[in-house]
């Protein structure tokens, strides 16, 4: 299966939202502001694989309506998702995002952080011309969950006997958080039951749980080629992910990522990285992962057969055989 | 005249504003984010003039009603300025405000961005519990304006040659866009004509504008203990203000600050500082504000007669009095 197969059935409405992303650029610069529309159109028109948005035009397809707000909403909620890469790839000095320089390496951090601030509230700008307040409160909520998820990141980096209570908020806040409120805010502007929403906030939760969780596996049983980022990336950064959570259950007393945390040193970032691709615990993650998957296919289950049913489905597949 | 005069009328109100800012802090805390909770503590704490929620409290009484969407909206106001002090700091390298060291120079740039947007997330999520999307909206873009400001002040530093007309639009985003709304938002939300609105958005206009004019003069005039910067610190920065700009206008062809712009050296700098104090640049930028600050009283002169009213023009002429 290919991406692009699940994003069928919204194709074009994904068109409609990339005029709208690539009209920003065009109308910033023309409000005579034109080194930030410049700016803004580089980072709007890098490809992403803009999932965000697809699951918020899917989700709008369970209950007959002829407004246009999913589609102003899947714009609001992948420019929120660039606003957040623009702030992470500032923390992280990361050089390059989507194959392109990032903002921070090419303009600098201050230019970076101050863009960013401007494409969140555009973004809000976005939400609140759905004139739903339930919506733009739930949007609001996501941006302190985003920003409190990359705090936690930094803030708990190398503590290493944190456990998985944590690990779960801080992937709900960073990543499950704008997936969920993606899928409900589709499903609340086509006027959907309450109970209908529900289940496609689950599907979303779910989806971007096991998003998250393959993520972290990548990190340590991909390449560094094939993921742009040297293999055991976030153990290197501090960060604790369910594959070294699980490392440190198995081997609570003589673990090798304490060492790492504690005294730093490459052989004990080696150890880590070999002990856990050597064990089940990438296969214990990947059933992780695949019961978020589970739940997602579940919620959406009772819905009736469309193509729309089917893509969400697939889409929840397609995130287990993620390679990169 | 003191600060607190003006405040008379609202200043039990500013108190349920300032416990809804420390509640903030403990809540974040106790939601098992205690470090979180703590830093935010530390930026809510931090003495501030509650300028902007002032004007939001007495906007709202030039209309009778019971509700309390006007301490939501002020805490508000104070929130988003407190989330642009948080990113202007990081952006400047500013090690203290309001006597305190800054978020950024204590903990790091990469926290204070993103404690910035959670600061900025939250303001949003206050706003949108005033259920009004008329406000929210105008709170959005007012984000929007504040970052373009600051971003302008980046990508135009250090050329000499703008004129006038990008600084107004520059000193209206960072900092008068936020007083309009301020004055606006209370307004709106106490249920005031749409012509009061307007009355009153233009008050908080001109006593924005007029705000940021005097800050730019008290960069050449006052003293660099009086102050907390070296005096002139706008133009080493590269930043055209309203006084260079007039000396520019006097001295097209011979002036020292397309030197110090396009070569540096702290000559250019103490001479463009002496013939701005030696001639009648400084009286004349007065004028000015003086100018806004004639119109904010005009624009609630016809209100009837009330201690608000007279807050807010004590408010207006007070400015011109400010030394710090």
């Amino acid at each position: 299966m290919t991406s692009t197969q699940f994003y069928e059935p919204v194709q074009e409405e994904l068109l409609i939202v990339e005029k709208k992303l690539s009209d920003l650029g065009d109308k910033v610069s023309s409000d005579a502001f034109q080194t930030l529309g410049e700016l803004l159109g580089n980072v709007l028109e890098a490809p992403g694989k803009r999932t965000r948005p697809a699951i918020t035009l899917l989700a709008s397809k369970f209950h007959p309506h002829d407004n246009e707000y999913p589609h102003i909403m899947a714009t609001a909620v992948e420019l929120l998702h660039i606003a957040t890469l623009i702030h992470d790839d500032t923390v992280d000095n990361s050089d390059t995002r989507r194959g392109r320089a990032t903002i921070s390496s090419t303009w600098g951090k201050d230019i970076a952080i101050l863009l960013g601030d401007y494409v969140f509230a555009t973004s809000a700008t976005f939400v609140c011309d759905t004139n739903n307040v339930r919506v733009i409160k739930r949007f609001s909520e996501t941006i302190m969950e985003l920003s409190s998820g990359e705090l936690a990141e930094i803030l708990d980096a190398y503590k290493w006997d944190l456990g998985r209570i944590p690990y779960w908020k801080r992937i709900y806040n960073k990543t499950a958080s704008l997936f969920c409120t993606s899928a409900e805010s589709g499903a609340v502007l086509s006027g959907a039951t309450e109970s209908d929403v529900q289940s496609l906030k689950q599907y979303g939760y779910n989806v971007g749980m096991a998003f998250q969780v393959i993520d972290d596996i990548l990190d340590f049983s991909g390449t560094a080629e094939e993921f742009g980022k040297p293999v055991g990336n976030d153990l290197l950064q501090g960060t604790l992910t369910l594959p070294s959570i699980m490392l440190i259950e198995k081997y609570k007393d003589e673990n090798p990522i304490a060492d790492l945390f504690d005294k730093g040193g490459a052989k004990y970032l080696e150890r880590s990285i070999e002990m856990i691709n050597n064990s089940s615990i990438i296969q214990d993650s990947y059933s992780v992962a695949q019961e978020f998957c589970d739940n997602a296919i579940k919620s959406v289950s009772h819905f009736p057969d469309s193509p729309y049913r089917e893509s969400l489905i697939n889409l929840a597949s397609y995130l287990m055989e993620r390679r990169t």
